[in-house]
Parts: C-alpha cells; structure tokens; sequence
C-alpha cells in the first residue's frame, strides 16, 4: 500500500473521436438493419447505473455472431475507432460511457446458452446470456451457477467486472468459475483461452487475464463456467441486531471459524426501511443479517445452529428462517431491491455506490468509523455489504441539483478507500475500476503494477481501441 | 482445439549464451561470497527431476533479499543475460534447465514466514518457504495451508507452475488460493500485485498473470496465500478394486455427486507393488483409490458412508479407515513416495511423467485407453492420478542407454495428450509446460492464444533474460 496522495476524483475526462464517413458507410454495408445511428438507440447504449452523464457513442452493432464481433471490430480497427462492449448496461462505474466515442457492440442477440454439460458440472454460454436465464436453462439438470450479482447481469458484463456477490463467500467469484473464453482481440482475431478441464497449468493464464480486463482487452463472444449440484437441502435466515457492530462482529466469528455459510449479507436500518416502504414489507428496523446456509440436512442444521449460538452472543434476535423456495425468494428479492428501493426514495437522484473490500478481521474497523462519518455527513445512504467477504457497499443518495453533495459524497469515498487500503484491503471488490477508481487503483497497487497493466494493454491493442479511457489512463 | 499436427517432441533446443567477463566481476563485486562458479553448485542448479541433460547455468547467486534479487537482474538486463531462479529443484518439465544459459538464483535463504494473519485465513512467506515448512510454522494457530503437490516443493516454485496436487479437489490450485505477490519484474523493478482483500476487481489479474508463468516474467519474492481451518474431522481411507476402470468409475460418481471430498488418489498395480517393495508395506496389490474427508464428524461420515456405498457398487472392498493422525500420514507417505519407489525400481531409470486432465465425465474413456496403450508397449512404468480433479501421470520408466524406450515413451504421452485434448482436456494439469510440452500448448490452446502469450513477453520482457526458453519459442 503506498500513500494515498490521489486527488478527490470529481467527474471523468471526455474526448470524444468524431466518427469517419468512410467507416459508417462500411459499417452500414457490413450490417445493414443491424446498425443503429438513431439518438435514442445510442443514448441507451451511452449510459449505465453510475452517476456521470456522457454523450453517447456514435453507433450501435447488434451483433449476432462472433463473426459479427470480429467483423465490427476490425472496421472500427481500421480507423482507430473505440468498440464498447454492451450487454445489460447494469455497471456502476462508468464502464458502458463512450468517453473516447466510438461503437457500441449490443450482445443481447448473443444469448445462447450452446453446451451444458451436466456430467462435468460446466456450461458454455454467449455472452449476452443472463445469469437468471442460464439459471433457468440449467435447472432440470439439477445444477446451478452460483454467482449473483443481484442485477441480472450478462455473463459478458460479470467476466468483464470479475462480479461477485452475495454467493462468492462460498462459491467465490467470477475469477475463480470461469473456465475458458473465446475472444474477439482488437484486431478482430479470435482466440482461445482455457479448455473445460477444471484445472490446468498450460501456459500463461489468459482467462483470468481476460476476466475482470473491463473490456479493455477484447470482446468475449463465449464464456465456459463451472456449475454446481443444488445443495441437497437450502435454508435461508434473517436475524436482527442491536447495532451494526453486533452484526458485524457475528460474521466475523462466522468467517474464521469455517463455517461454510453460503450468502451473509449486512443490511443497515436505513435500507431495511427503504425496503419496507418499496416491497410493503414489515422486516423489524433494525441492522440485519440475511443468511444462507447449503448442505445435506444435517450440515445445514449444524450451520444454522452454529451461527444462531454465535448471533445470540452479540444479541442477535428474531433468527427467522425460511426453509421454503418462496420464502426464500422473498429474502432475497428484498435484498436485491435494496438499490432500486434507494433510488425511489429520494426520487431523481444520482446514487455514488463504494465498493472496498479488507481482510474480514478488519471488517469492523473500516465499516464502522465509515458509518460514523457518513451520518456526521447527512447525506443520505444505504448501506448493504457481502460482509462474509469483507465487502460492503455505501450508496450514497445525491440530488444532482446539489453539487455540493456529489462533493461530499466523493470525499467520503476517498476517506474510505484510504481507510480500507491502509487495512490491507482494495479499492474494488467487485464493481471494477471503470472510470471512478482509476486514481485509487494507482494508490492501491503502486505505478510499477499499473505501468505492468498499462504495457500489456499497449502491446494488446495498440491503437487503443477497446474501451478506451477506463482503469488507467493511456 | 484444434487438429494435433504437432511432431513428437524428444530434446529441446540448447542455446546458451556466453557469461562476459564484465558481467562476472560485477557480480562478484556485489555478492561476493553470495556467488558461486563452483562447477559442482552450477551443476546443482542445472538440473531437476525433468529427464534432459543440459550444461548448467555460468554462475549461481545466492539471494538473502528482495533487493538481491532485483540487482541481480539488473545486471543480467545490463548484458542480456538470463534469469533462472531456483529452490528445491523438483520441476519436472526442465523449467530450471538453462538452455540458453545466464545465473540461476538461489532463493533457498529466502525461507522466512514473513506475517501469519490467522485471524484472516492468510500467511505472507518469502519464495524459499516449503510447503512442509509452512505447515509447521502454522501449525499452532489452527489452520493449514492444503496445497501438496507431492514434493516439497517451495512456494515460489509451486506459484510458477501454477502446482495442486491431493488437495486441490476440495480446495483448488495455486491458481485459486494466491492472494497477492512481489514480484521483480525483467528490468529489476519491484512490484506488488493484489492485497489481502480475499476477492478484488482492481484492474488486471497480473497475480494470476504471474502465477504458472514458469519464470518467465518475473521472480517472485513475497508470495500471500490463503489458510483454511484445521477440520474438525479428518478420515482417510483405502479402497481396493476389481479394476483400474472400476475405482476411475467410482470417482466420477463421487464428484459428480457433488460430494466435498479433500482427496482421492489412484495407485494403480504397478504403483501399488513399487510401493510395498520400497517401503515394506503389504498394501494389496490390486488398484486403489486413496481418499480423505474433511469437515464435521457428522459430515465426514456422511460424505464417506456415501462413498463406500458408491465404491460397493462398483466392486470396491476393504474400504479401511484411517482416522489417527500417524495412520494418515503412513498412508499418504506411501502416496509420495510412489514417484521414488518407482524410480528405484529400474535403478538408473529417467522418468518422463505425463500429465493430462479431463473433464471428470471424460476420465475413464481417457484413461483406459491409454493403459492399454502402455500395457501393449512394454515399458516400464507407474500411474497415479488426482483423479477428482481428471487429472493423473503416468510415469514412463527409461533406460538411458536404450533411445528406442525414450521414442516409445514420447509417442505414448503424444497420443494420451491428442486424446485428452480431443476430449476437452489439457496437456498439463500441474506441472507446466516448460521444455517438453511447447508444441502440445500450441495444439491445445491455438496459435492465437500463444501469439498472446508471446506478446505479453516480448512487452514485459523485451530483452528475453526470465527463464528464456520455456513455454514458447520467442
């Protein structure tokens, strides 16, 4: 960890390359009715869940095939032309915003899901296929994929990201379930990372190259992950504890005694609050703890009744379970809608999400003193953490009108990444660095990484064309 | 993949570069006693447990610091010279071998376990820690590290070869459970890749880029990996088979039963007998497969009660347990030692090991097919397998003084590695590419992948001097 020395990073820079005739003209040839110059289809393409508004690129592909990758990227090669990856628009940092111009590639028509091979435990998928649907494409196999970002993200977006979510605990994350890829390069070649063996040692390790690389290093046109049996019984449980503290400190216990719990999720009273009054729900408004727990019967049980011991000794109460499907599906709706709850709460807002991560016995330090200073703020928040791993995120609430909150809420996140990378933690658990962490990411790894980062995007894609402007700068 | 077309390899190409003078007095300027010339130290350090001869490296620094070892690589990058770094020397692919000469270092006093983070799951070590070694120094606080290739190995070495090994069924590869890295990359600098965050998306993999590139990007000087619990329960357990095909089925029903097994190892005959000679035991010598169950008492005898029925079905009998702690390390002695009581079985013998892996489904149609092969052969030799993972190595016994064994023996891996790839597989499921395997990796993974590869080297490593040779030809 190197001092933090950044500045308080405010708004990203843009410049835009204005778009040749000669490549529209070639890219209309090429895709005929599957380009779109209309505003209203770039502007979609042009924004996604972070709060910075840019003007959108200049075009959108919808690709059908990896050939139609290939072919979009080569023209947009050919005029040094930038190419953004576009599924599900569900990042928050920034990743989808044109901010060097160029072409949208829309991967929604790419949403195969073309191999499930049950016997392996692995499944093959274009990358415009969504986590719920591949959940659904695989369910009579009685396997599932695991990782769950909470958005119904595309399976593109979450290598793109290397996503977690509230499984990763158990399951890990998109880093260590991705198998293998094909991937369109920028200069419109393909190739292939990884093979659907689960472990190999051939070679330098290019899928986990490719996972998390923000689109900056290719297009990925096919993702191999690893699936996983159902658990033989599921029992999910929602505690209530008297502070933030307690429930923090519960999960730390949880953590380092082994137990293998499968989701612990933090929620704070103010999302409790928002959820109640979006959903009509009654959860009591206090910091809770949403649980699950996956195994045969008797490990569920052992787990559960572990947890309950170690959540009572904080003065965790009402330890509710859920045992049925659709008791379970409520849980976890409720924490999915934690943001889109937030959001309807101050109507018109902008939402400035954080993402740090530290080693789970630091967990209370970080979060805590974070709390603290975010009330001090009165800025309104949320606060939900996938806290088995370490990871918590603010939302902060901003009223675009009100400058000065984006400020204060920006340096808030400054003060926090500091405090987590001073823990041992990262700027970034799971959203990506995109065009909010670039100055933190220099913080957090030191120039030396990041120059190693910036030589190997140099060497991939010399002119710059695949997402550029986001991670480091050029 | 893609059509095997690749020749058989046999001898890598030897290149070395001549060591200046110049070079030389500027080493011994700085390392003074830290350098040696002897022949019987170059020697040492110019050989593993690969079956190539090779001279040996001009001269072997002894690193006591990171700051050893990065001027140590100034140098050679001032004359262009290579870089192999070296510990315990139990590669098997020639990854220590210099083929085209240079200063092999010597990472052996670089032994200290630097941080013990119990409370997070992660230990920070120096290069020259071997796993033995870290075990002990954990031992007290409850956890372990599980990665056990077998050797041991130091975690430097286990870490360019992206090593697993017995454990990795349950608790995955080096691939899986490095945290973060030092690293002194081609031109001397010093980097650090990752935190002890236990999940990141900030900014580009180079941990994993850097863990299984065989050296030939950087040394690596701090290494973080992760610690898990000491189970509650730990039972071990021996089951003899009717047939190789009998114990490879009853694997495959187990993982794809979903059943969290911590090992499950074939020995075959051959091994079994190799084994009972070199150590007086009296296993029985049919095949067998060697298991062990980590978790809750309740769990570990739910998972292996499961198991002996599964193992029932197919033939298995004295299903014994293991459940001391003497008990299990007797049995997975007799595990490690398969590789030297099959070499003193043929005394003077080189070993060539193969090391493909499959998708678990594809096992049996693999592997059957090429003992059969190596039956009809006629030579000598052993076959073990991690073979949750899909993962084994037949050990091809040679007379040095008969070439015609050393043709025999590349063109039986050369088709067991075409069948595994046909079968979705790998060339090298732990042990690397290094020497032998350079065209098997361009079959596997494709021209486009490896130009990768070769991209990313010639930027990182634009003068050649990391462990030059290895992987792909520059």
């Amino acid at each position: 960890m190197n001092a933090p020395t950044h500045p308080i990073h405010v708004m990203p820079e843009i410049n835009q390359r204005a778009m040749p005739t000669a490549l529209l003209e070639s890219l209309k040839a090429r895709f005929g009715a599957q380009l779109s110059t209309a505003l209203v289809v770039r502007e979609q393409h042009g924004r996604d869940e972070s709060s910075y508004s840019v003007p959108p690129p200049s075009a959108v592909v919808f690709a059908e095939s990896t050939t139609d990758v290939a072919d979009a990227v080569k023209l947009a090669s050919a005029y040094d032309m930038p190419i953004i990856a576009f599924a599900v628009g569900s990042s928050l940092e920034g990743h989808l915003l044109a901010v060097q111009g160029g072409i949208s590639i829309d991967l929604n028509r790419m949403n195969q899901v073309l191999a499930i091979n049950a016997e392996d435990l692995t499944v093959t998928v274009q990358p415009g296929v969504t986590r719920k649907q591949l959940n659904e494409a695989v369910k009579s196999t009685g396997l599932f994929f695991p990782i769950d970002p909470g958005a119904d993200a595309s399976l593109g977006g979450m290598c793109a990201t290397r996503a977690s979510g509230t499984n990763a605990v158990r399951y890990g994350t998109m880093r260590e379930n991705v198998l293998a890829l094909e991937v369109v390069t920028a200069d419109g070649s393909v190739i292939r990372t990884g093979t659907r063996a689960k472990k190999s040692s051939a070679g330098y390790d290019l899928t986990r190259l490719m996972v998390g690389s923000e689109g900056t290093l290719g297009v990925m046109t096919e993702i191999t992950v690893k699936l996983y049996p159902l658990p033989e019984a599921i029992s999910a449980a929602i505690c209530s504890f008297p502070s933030i503290e307690a429930a923090v400190r519960t999960t730390i216990q949880v953590i380092q005694m082994g137990v293998p719990i499968a989701r612990v999720e933090l929620i704070d009273v103010n999302s409790v609050r928002m959820v109640n009054a979006y959903a009509k729900l009654g959860l009591r408004e206090e910091p809770m703890l949403l649980m699950e727990f996956h195994g045969s019967p008797n490990s569920v049980k052992e787990q559960s009744d572990l947890v309950q011991d170690i959540a009572s000794e904080h003065g965790g109460k009402a330890f509710d379970f859920a045992t049925t499907p659709e008791a379970r599906t409520k849980l976890w709706t409720a924490r999915h809608n934690a943001y889109f709850a937030a959001v309807q709460s101050r109507p018109g807002c902008k939402v400035i999400s954080t993402d740090t991560c530290v080693p789970i016995s630091r967990l209370a330090d970080c979060l805590l003193d974070s709390v603290a200073e975010t009330d001090a703020s009165g800025i309104p928040y949320f606060l939900v953490g996938h806290v088995g791993d370490g990871n918590f995120h603010f939302g902060y609430l901003l009223d675009p009108n009100i400058p000065e909150e984006r400020v204060t809420a920006e340096k808030l996140n400054h003060d926090l990444v500091n405090r987590a990378l001073s823990l041992g933690g990262t700027c970034t658990g799971e959203h990506g660095v995109g065009l909010h962490k670039m100055d933190f990411l220099v913080t957090e790894t030191g120039a030396g990484a990041v120059n190693m980062m910036r030589t190997i995007k140099h060497a991939l894609d010399p002119k710059n064309i695949m997402n550029p402007g986001k991670i480091f700068s050029w």
